[in-house]
């Protein structure tokens, strides 16, 4: 599987429920959100302006597409966490299976960030990417066409432990709403 | 990696964070457990039983061990749940990355089972075990010799679809308490 394929698959709307473990004090967090991911054209002006913004040739990115999402966490049920994202990748020119991704703000953190992908032969999609204080490792595979997996750890940037780790299923929302 | 290094990273007493996605409802369930895993010997009585029982020649055996679990899950505080299973891989002759794991009792119902596991090139380790009523997918892999993740599918018989998703987070105790 290559990285248009696994984008492909991953357009829609999906309705995920997330399970964070704070490790250091076997802390629960809960929250329930839906995503929406969105294919752009390769002439989006929002993916051309993030790679020019990296210095990388906008002919090299594939599959550009725009996240958003919306959620509710039971840590604070009256903070809405919402936001959006645009997300280019870009394969090795001599390793399809393997890339950059750009994103013009991360998960962790609010800023820009350049993470390192891969995809294994059974389908599953690896991504690291350091911020100033830490580094966030992610796996997601599907385990049927309508159910996205994802594993995310975020490390201390020292990469030495893992503070949080934690777990979304996400299924497809078939009716499109 | 083979079946025996794994179990060999696997050996000692883990402090578990377990969360359950029921899917078709939203629902979460979280469960805080103690998991003891210990060697067998290979002449151990329990371990032989097994195999026999299964019609398996207990010399093609490696590696088997026993795991103990108590936990408690938020669903009933005052049921806590706690176990012991038998377990004994039996590597494939012309694949040592891949075999049967026999269990005298399973997770999903407390009846034997018998597993197809295998282990890939990154250090995953892959379980599929049919019941009558559901098949159990299980990968567990190691983010550091001390962190051990599992993401275990419950699904219909039929395969069709996924019902229950879990994670767990496992980390080694490392005072051995």
């Amino acid at each position: 599987m290559d990285i248009t394929k696994f984008v492909e698959l991953s357009l829609g709307r999906w309705r995920s429920q997330r399970s964070a473990h704070h490790l250091a004090f076997a802390h629960f967090e809960q929250v329930i959100s839906t995503i929406d991911i969105v294919a752009l054209d390769p002439n989006d002006p929002d993916a051309i302006a993030l790679c020019k913004s990296n210095n990388i040739d906008p002919a090299t990115a594939v599959a550009p597409f725009r996240m958003s999402w919306e959620g509710e966490s039971d840590w604070d049920e009256n903070e809405a966490s919402q936001g959006t994202t645009v997300l280019v990748p870009i394969p090795d020119a001599d390793n399809p299976a393997q890339g950059k991704l750009l994103r013009d703000r991360g998960y962790a953190e609010t800023i820009p960030s350049i993470g390192q992908y891969c995809i294994s032969e059974n389908g599953t999609f690896t991504l690291s990417t350091e911020y100033d204080r830490a580094t966030a490792e992610e796996k997601i595979w599907f385990a049927t066409p309508n159910l996205r997996l994802r594993v995310s750890l975020i490390k201390t940037s020292a990469g030495s432990g893992v503070v949080t780790a934690s777990f979304s299923s996400e299924i497809r929302s078939l009716s499109g709403q």
